[in-house]
């Protein structure tokens, strides 16, 4: 066309932009996402194994690279030197009383044909295992968590000198190396028990979804509860100049040999075990009776890696806010993969890619966001969430003073929306979820949500409570994906975003993760894709266009309510139990159900816990709450006088999440900032609220319960005083 | 020795035995009975398979008579007429996909002499299966229970004209063939999973005292909870004479063919299966995914019998009463197995034996029960109850008349006392328990029960009530043991007492069970065999030698009232369920929440039910309550004046369970007249308490339901009166 005709249609575009209200930019948004896009670029992406370091993560970084400036977004990569090492030699070999060598193998398969890519697929291990060379009688213990020791206790056995053998679930895999090690043990196998993933949930995959015979669940063991990221720079950026931890200063290293094994390969050394007979919830569905040993059975276990250093490559664009530049909407997804990484992570990922696509034609269109967007393509999430946190480490000053909120996303599947994140947010993000359509009811995401809820429920008031509540309940955040960083230990506003619960199967972190495995059982069609870059896309939206940020305390602080009320029954519950085992010991209660035909040991008697003051947290959170309730009324009267000119009050929302952090982070463990959430020191991904004071309760430290208390108290009073400044300026605004 | 001195010597014993009080004789008693005596009867016992109508069984018969009159008891065998079916031809075959034979055998093993004894072996079946050959889709249906047929209509699958298989466990076994029937079913296969009490729970026989592969679970399916019994005399002792039923009248034959099955032989049948994977609490522990079906499997199911007569041997032996001789006491122990049994029944049968050869001791050392004592050792338990239900509707009249009580045990085991039975002697048999001496640990058996219940409780509530209670709970009687005539039939206060808790094993019904398994597995020393014989000769030597029968009402009230807070929780619930379902069907939860790509059914809307008037009930409960306190303040008084002719009120307390029968039944099974307990129509072995009502409840007759409410309350009101006029008599003794 010539140029007069394509001036006058770029002015008439900017009009029909001006014109257009956010709601109106965001259905906009809504109807660009296109399943077949997501399903060509999962193709792509998931086509050969890409794990950091290998030659098809950096070829994927480039390529995102190359499509975000396709779709006209200030793009670029940003790498990193961190530590990975990969195995040099692997064996676990059942020693006695019979011979067996376990494989250690994934087996390709005809009909899948990128499981076939041996030369390029990362073997089965567990990152961050230190070396090592042991043999060892074996021993069951569960799922590897402090319970289960405990229980192994009261039957008279010790893991001390032994092969701990646990299988994957209920906590975080990287935690049971580490329990294993506090009690003595000097290795650890962790298998994928059929009862978890495999036959038990359905037909093994080629024919459904789940984990075959020889599956196996790579993993990294890093103690991410202490610090995730490059174990070499905790705390800042693995830039190539930065300075390093030596290696035997590194605490996050597992303390013994780790290597995971399948099903199959388990099940003779199971098999071999004698002692007593496992407990009824430590069974498995093997087709054998589980004893917990020690006995004749001794395995040798050989760990070794090569500790190199590799490049990593986060890909990183941004759309410059036309308002207020210096506010940033952080939004990521990793695109490393254990192998292939089909559903983990690139469901998400492609999602991401056509979110960026479509505010990239918003963008042509004329569309205007207030704030700076920036989208981020995260690499070596799977072995520590490196790339995200050497990125915000390195960007943390910047962060700490322009970000208003992060959104993350991970694997994606099909079914129902869920969210966990700040509760600040959790209203805004349900009404985000009412403006998604479910792809297969035609109801609103959000409503559909809550009929599951409803219909899950186990309490007629928690049924009441989920039919008269307006917004979802979200969960809170604990650790396993890369919104850690941003939300722990920098004090962002974060929300991780998913769809789920009707997939299933037994192939993370396997090399079934793959294209053949999600267009055949997950969300085969690429919807429930299309719905989370809808939903993710639609917040992103939605955050930098907002005239006031759209945080919300009441929530909020009901949230921090019921934290502090389970927190109380916890304390309660800590003496109520002690005392009843006191009691039951002098009563002799074990005694008389000892079974003299297996061995027991009765616990010892325990001091009885004192009464903790809460006093500290209870008023301050009161003090929250009549904050929360002024700002709610504030903000009302103020959005009814559509003011536009709220950027010192936005200013204080900015900061309102970072307020939740304080500077000395979680006790023994620094990096962890945040008052409110974090990954459970024993749980891994499993998140504790208000964890300073819930696990100086769950481990009986008495005087640092109190002593957390107060602080804690400090920083939800500090919370209180922002929010009040914030409805100051409000309140001004609407005078 | 001469005449003189032998003439002195017996004088000499008699005035002894008369000095002696009864709590004296009881303690002379307890230290007769001697394990070396119970491993000897059980080896003798269990030597040989002995099932009705087996060459063995009427051996045993024999020798247990030979052994009363040995012991100086005044014996007979008494002999019935009752239908025995016994297998012709038995098929399970897959006909499609595969082809697969089931075994249908149990191999022998050669460290277990008696498990090769196959020409007296019963075949592996299930009893009172009619005769039927089928050939049909197989469905997987859980335990079989109505509830899982409600979740398969939830699934859109029905069993109609299908063979459905069942696992064993939940319902007794003869719900299952029944209820499948209800639903349409052809054919029922039920096998026993691995979960239940095979490999899951402990190694196998013979390493360990589970179920092996080929083991099967034989028993009967004859439609109990209608009548006990020889099927073709409900309600009439099977004499030779007998009027018998037609064979085409019979209502308790099964509707359909019925086979059981090994896990081994399961397996194949069940891999076959395709459709929807089983739910998730429906899954076993086979290693395999469980499918419910139907689809391609197709199963041919053949069962024929031979449908003969045979004669059963009761063995009855009386010590009569020196003062009230038309008082009697009944003691029985079936002593029929299903192969050599010798857990089931034998360990309690030599128990009993062992009980009856102390008190032979303890009458030639002069000790005169003042009521007559019955021990019998019955015949055709295994098949329905026979043996006891014969001889007691036999000799109704007279039991109606004299019958204190009857005391029954079956298999005997290691472990804890657990005792089922009439209320109103719930202080008795708790004082029992004071008495006897648990072999492990040197406390008594009652303080044992209490310091596991106490571990167990799973409320601080709870706890609270069994340290304080001074009586332990006894459990209410449903069926499965030789009490059933006595108390569900004929209203006798009846007991069921045993030990267990800590054997356990997987060899119940299967040529398994047998004297290897039992001194290797279970009670190895006949430790708690004597325990056994201690507690029911305790009960039983003091029942017969009581000045005032030791008939307590304030427990027994107390429990009818706790019954009744049940039921109008239940009724509550039928309401609040209907209710909250009715509502998610019209907010759409189930058109919201199911998964497309599975076939579901939402359910259908049903009325609410109607508030029910439990007022009549409350009334008669709380007279009943009224009259249990005056009886216990008469009785305190009464006896501290030590007055001795208690004969009017005894006769009174002899009727008090009487009293709680009606004489039209339940609703639809007039066979059983107890208004307080029932084994459940739907259950079968588990217990219903206030049974016409309860179920009338659970099947939504609310007319009904009001119906027997009115004639429980005046049952109970019929109760109370009894009471009062029993403490009238005392009242007029103490005056």
């Amino acid at each position: 066309m010539n140029r007069t005709v394509s001036t006058l249609l770029s002015i008439l575009c900017a009009a029909t932009a001006l014109s257009q209200t956010p709601r109106e930019w965001e259905e906009k948004f809504r109807a660009i996402p296109k399943p077949a896009n997501l399903r060509e670029y999962m193709e792509k992406l998931s086509a050969r194994p890409h794990h950091l370091g290998s030659p098809y993560d950096k070829e994927n970084a480039e390529w995102i690279l190359s499509k975000f400036r396709e779709w006209g977004l200030d793009a670029n990569i940003e790498t990193f030197d961190v530590l990975f090492p990969t195995p040099k030699e692997r064996a676990v070999e059942l020693t006695s009383p019979t011979k067996f060598v376990a494989r250690l193998q994934e087996p390709g398969l005809p009909e899948d044909p990128t499981s076939n890519q041996k030369n390029e697929q990362l073997p089965t291990y567990n990152a961050y295992s230190i070396d090592g060379d042991v043999t060892a009688p074996l021993v069951y213990v569960n799922y590897g968590i402090p319970d289960d020791y405990e229980k192994l206790e009261r039957m008279g056995i010790s893991v001390r000198g032994c092969i701990v053998i646990a299988r994957y679930g209920v906590s975080w895999r990287g935690i049971k190396p580490k329990v294993a090690a506090e009690h003595g043990a000097v290795g650890c196998l962790i298998y994928s028990d059929p009862s978890g993933d495999g036959y038990s949930e359905g037909d093994v995959f080629p024919k459904g979804a789940y984990r075959p015979f020889d599956g196996v669940q790579r993993g990294s063991v890093m103690d991410m509860p202490l610090y995730p990221g490059d174990p070499l720079t905790p705390g800042v950026g693995a830039t190539a100049d930065a300075k390093r931890l030596s290696m035997k200063d590194v605490q996050v290293f597992t303390k013994i040999p780790v290597l995971p094994i399948s099903y199959a390969d388990a099940q003779p050394l199971l098999t071999a075990l004698s002692g007593p007979v496992a407990p009824d919830e430590w069974r498995g569905t093997l087709p054998i009776t589980y004893h917990v040993g020690p006995g004749d059975a001794k395995v040798h276990l050989t760990a070794k890696f090569n500790w190199d250093r590799k490049k990593i490559y986060d890909v990183v664009a941004k759309i410059p806010g036309s308002q207020f530049p210096d506010e940033w909407i952080v939004r990521g997804n990793h695109h490393d993969a254990w192998v292939n990484g089909a559903e983990d992570p690139i469901s998400g990922q492609v999602a991401l890619l056509e979110e960026a696509r479509a505010l990239g034609e918003l963008l042509k269109q004329g569309w205007k966001p207030k704030r700076t967007i920036i989208y981020c393509a995260w690499d070596a999430e799977e072995q520590g969430l490196i790339g995200s946190t050497e990125w915000a480490e390195t960007h943390a000053d910047e962060l700490t003073r322009k970000a208003v909120a992060y959104i993350n996303s991970d694997g994606n599947g099909r079914g129902y929306l869920h969210v966990s994140g700040s509760h600040t947010l959790e209203k805004f993000v349900s009404d985000v979820a009412r403006d998604i359509n479910d792809p297969e009811k035609n109801i609103s995401v959000w409503k559909r949500n809550q009929l599951l809820r409803i219909l899950r429920a186990t309490s007629a008031d928690d049924r009441r409570e989920i039919r008269s509540r307006s917004d979802m309940k979200i969960g809170a955040l604990g650790s396993g994906s890369d919104y850690t960083v941003f939300i722990d230990h920098l004090g962002i506003a974060s929300l991780n975003v998913g769809y789920g619960g009707e997939d299933g199967g037994g192939i993370y972190h396997s090399i079934y993760d793959d294209f053949y495995w999600y267009t055949h059982f997950s969300d085969t069609d690429f919807a429930y894709g299309r719905a989370l870059a809808q939903t993710a896309g639609t917040a992103v939206m939605r955050l930098a266009s907002a005239e006031l940020l759209p945080f919300d305390f009441t929530n909020f602080s009901e949230t921090v309510k019921k934290y502090l009320e389970e927190l109380q029954k916890l304390a309660k519950s800590k003496q109520d139990d002690i005392w009843e085992r006191n009691k039951q010991i002098e009563e002799g209660v074990f005694a008389a159900t000892a079974d003299p035909k297996e061995k027991s040991v009765a616990p010892p008697t325990e001091e009885l816990p004192p009464y903790l003051n809460f006093a500290p947290l209870q008023n301050a959170i009161d003090e929250l709450a009549r904050s929360a309730d002024r700002y709610d009324k504030a903000a009302s009267i103020a959005k009814e006088k559509k003011s536009s000119s709220y950027k010192s009050v936005n200013t204080q929302l900015i900061q309102s999440e970072r307020k939740l952090t304080h500077a000395d982070g979680l006790p023994g463990r620094p990096w962890f900032k945040h008052q409110i959430y974090a990954p459970g020191f024993y749980t891994g991904y499993g998140v504790k609220t208000i964890p300073a004071v819930r696990e100086a309760i769950e481990q009986k430290q008495w005087k640092l319960a109190e002593e957390q208390i107060a602080k804690v108290a400090s920083v939800i009073e500090g919370e209180a005083a922002l929010i009040d400044n914030a409805s100051a300026e409000l309140e001004k605004i609407s005078r």
